[in-house]
């Protein structure tokens, strides 16, 4: 770009036109950033054929894990253009070579995300090195390798500059989770699917799926089939197929499906197709906590899905239970008192033997804050609490020895539209909890998307950017994390327009949640 | 669904539900709308493993594009749920024979596009049938085909309702287009390609790129290698290469790529890279009409066009010159002087200049209808009149012997989010025009997608489903078209619905464009 055949534009132009062209080539437009970086001055050139090489690697890759996890980095550094120019002699960049220590390709709570990428600045026969202790550390490399991939316009190859790279990275937090609600309204496969690809490239690592809410039931359950007749429709349900296929699509991702069943709340649409889990057809909420049956059905709906998803927590839910519809209906009003239980008591009750059922199928409990601020002191020691609510409650949780996900709704709820990206970077998950012991019991944090105006339309932008500014909060050590958002927010804007690239409808920065772009201009500025 | 089951729930609730399971089941749910359609009522089963066979086709598909749009069609069928249950042994579908006539695979103006779909009851060794001119009759037999397969939950295979089905279909236009404008916004190839492929869906047959306009230049230009300096960004800008792959990615789903290089006005972009092209620095637009450079470089854009947008016409704009920049430059101002000319002159003069070019490089040209309105005598008789700015226009263009294309802004403006689907759907290309010689030369409409506030980000569901409304006014015969939208609106929201199970974000129905859904609620309530 020559300044001189600009001089005479107007600044505004001229200043743009240059922050898009040295933005891309030179900047460290790494996202999240790595927990250390160092790079040189060199440049590497590759085209379309680089190889993947596995020799001293423990890990066999029977399931191809790995295998496609290179190839999809491939599709993904090449979707953007055609790439069909000629590579240099000198300075070539051949492969990567991937050495992975784990035989172990179980994906779960806790399994090691850690990595090291070293690209050399020349060489013979010059492979990148990646090291790590799991085929999931390896992905998470892939991902940063191909971020430092840069096409060039005039040779049509890909470039590498600023080798040599040397980046050792791992995850601040093991929990880093981003939750889709397919009750309020259904989310086909596709959609899905693209949300898990996102969330790949953002490093998250838990997608917590709200399976069921009072509006709909769109999941199959065989121990107890009709449950799914409460769906909004015919077409809007998953099989057991469907759902191990999203569980299986995440985890050759690195990416844990936790499934969540929320009661006693949050249920209303179980009654379809059991209508005496209702306390009354024209009250129908929370589950009969009076009945065997509705715990017969929890038991049932958890056996299912201890097949399909093998995450170490299930979510129980627990939040927002209305006790009216129990005190109003005279079998459940004579239940109560039977049992010498006001309704406080009932929902104690329920919560507790639902943790129970899901601790005899092996799962460890996350419930909604609400359970833990009533009766914290009752609940399984196994709990994990998710706060929802607001801030200075995860202090509270592991002062108490629980464990805690951090998803305070002013902050870090995407339906929140007013909640901008800078408060999606800035929430601290670990604000005033200061002893290493507790900090520990700080899983991490999670997103919420919930959906009663999202759908396949518009979850991609009311998802991202912003969930990736909190993705970079839960990933990069806080040394790291700029104290002003305003630091971050070129490398943000950068990012966004990477996910542009690679066909995720990711929103413009600035303005609310789901913004669209106010004007004409570059990706880069809006 | 039982429906005992659910006395006693809300109204509201059970015809809702209801709504949504029957509509799926039994409808005639094709869009658009076949020009002859029969059925029955037998149920016929199929898996996975649906063939392709061709005995007795004339077309040897030597460039795979019947095959790989057999493959596309099997994926976007179960792209949706995981198929894996047994076909009964009766009723099994096998494939589909399908048989070519046309050895010619060229995609042009003008190509056939009709087909037979011909779905027997059963049989011993079942077959559908498919009859087409063209490869590209057999791509549209395919989706129709895709429209009337339906997931089974219970079995897990799909399955095809009403057969036997008798479809005889063919385009009531030629010429069925959405523009797209990459230069208010650059949009990434992953973006323009899922565009495309929700095009195919609904039949339309022209991509109209307008590439270039005053905000960027986005488009390599070998003969004039610094246009794309023009470009927002590094990175936002398109390849020859890219170019020619978007073109081919169309071309083998039956969808034409019109270029359009917009003159002499919306040209600011160009003097980054050749500032003389501007009559002066502070008042850049139109091109600089007095140098022989700006025809010159016209005609290199035009010889760099030709090798890769192989549609019979190019689009040169002509619309919303102002020529003030023409009369306040002196050195302009005093050529116009020397050639006896004003301004308005002037326009007519470029204009024609620009056309003669075109035809030069054997394309036939599309102006705006501001070049009619002006100058419409004056025109080469082989320019097409592309309306936009009213209704009215069309029926003044044909009687004055030229052809037309309608994209009345009031109606078929995609940017104009109040314009609704209704209005889409009932937008009239032929209004007023009787004759049919003068019927004949309106070649079809187009809705256009301009990106003032369009990006990555919010294209698809500013597009769909409004751009389907349109199409189906486009294809289906007008004897088919529903005299009041509110009869198609449930097959609409069924469409709208099949495109978010395809992963295209269209929008609701009910709402302003780009709405998002208001609640929660079925997609098929929205």
């Amino acid at each position: 770009m020559s300044l001189r055949e600009m001089s005479g534009i107007g600044a505004a132009v001229v200043a743009g036109v240059l922050v898009g062209f040295s933005l891309i080539v030179d900047g460290l437009n790494l996202w999240p950033m790595p927990a250390s970086v160092s790079y040189g001055s060199r440049t590497l050139y590759f085209s379309k054929d680089l190889q993947l090489r596995t020799e001293e690697s423990n890990y066999s890759d029977v399931s191809g894990i790995l295998k496609d996890g290179f190839s999809r980095m491939i599709d993904v550094i090449q979707t953007t253009h055609v790439v069909d120019g000629n590579v240099p002699s000198s300075g070539a960049l051949h492969g990567l070579h991937v050495r992975i220590f784990s035989l172990d390709d179980e994906l779960n709570f806790g399994t090691d995300e850690t990595y090291k990428l070293f690209i050399p600045e020349s060489g013979d026969d010059t492979y990148a090195y990646i090291e790590a202790q799991t085929v999931y550390g390896a992905l998470h490399a892939f991902e940063t390798f191909s971020q430092l991939c840069i096409f060039n316009f005039d040779t049509r190859i890909y470039e590498i500059h600023s080798a040599p790279w040397k980046i050792v990275d791992g995850p601040r937090f093991p929990y880093r989770g981003l939750l889709i609600d397919t009750s309020r309204h259904f989310l086909p496969l596709p959609i899905i699917k693209k949300v898990i690809d996102s969330m790949s490239f953002t490093k998250l690592n838990v997608l917590h799926w709200h399976i069921v809410d009072r509006e709909s039931f769109p999941i199959q359950t065989p121990s107890y089939p009709n449950l799914w007749k409460g769906a909004y429709s015919y077409s809007e349900r998953y099989t057991v197929d469907d759902a191990q296929e999203i569980v299986q699509y995440a985890k050759i991702r690195g990416i844990n499906v936790l499934a969540e069943i929320d009661v006693p709340g949050h249920a209303h649409s179980w009654g379809f197709g059991y209508p005496s889990l209702w306390p009354a057809v024209d009250c129908p909420e929370p589950l009969d906590v009076s009945k065997e049956f509705a715990f017969q059905v929890l038991d049932g709906i958890l056996s299912d899905f201890k097949k399909i998803f093998k995450f170490k927590f299930v979510h129980l839910g627990g939040d927002e239970v209305n006790t009216t519809c129990w005190t109003t209906t005279p079998h459940i009003s004579k239940w109560l008192k039977e049992h010498h239980m006001n309704a406080s008591d009932a929902y104690t009750y329920f919560v507790l033997r639902a943790q129970k059922i899901a601790l005899s199928h092996d799962y460890e409990v996350i419930n909604w804050e609400e359970t833990f601020n009533n009766f914290g002191e009752k609940l399984s020691r196994k709990t994990v609490i998710h706060n929802w609510l607001g801030r200075g409650v995860a202090e509270k949780v592991v002062a108490s020895g629980l464990r805690c996900i951090v998803s305070n709704q002013d902050k870090w709820y995407l339906d929140h539209l007013d909640a901008t990206w800078e408060g999606f970077y800035m929430n601290e998950p670990l604000e005033n909890i200061t002893k290493p012991e507790q900090q520990k019991l700080v899983l991490g944090g999670e997103v919420c998307m919930w959906g009663e105006t999202v759908d396949a339309s518009d979850i991609e932008q009311t998802i991202w950017p912003r969930a990736a500014a909190a993705a970079e909060r839960l990933w990069s050590p806080i040394g790291k994390l700029a104290t002003n958002p305003n630091q971050v927010a070129t490398r943000l804007a950068h990012f966004r327009c990477l996910l542009n690239q690679r066909g995720v409808a990711a929103a413009p920065l600035f303005g609310l949640g789901r913004a669209i772009p106010p004007h004409q201009d570059s990706c880069m500025r809006q």
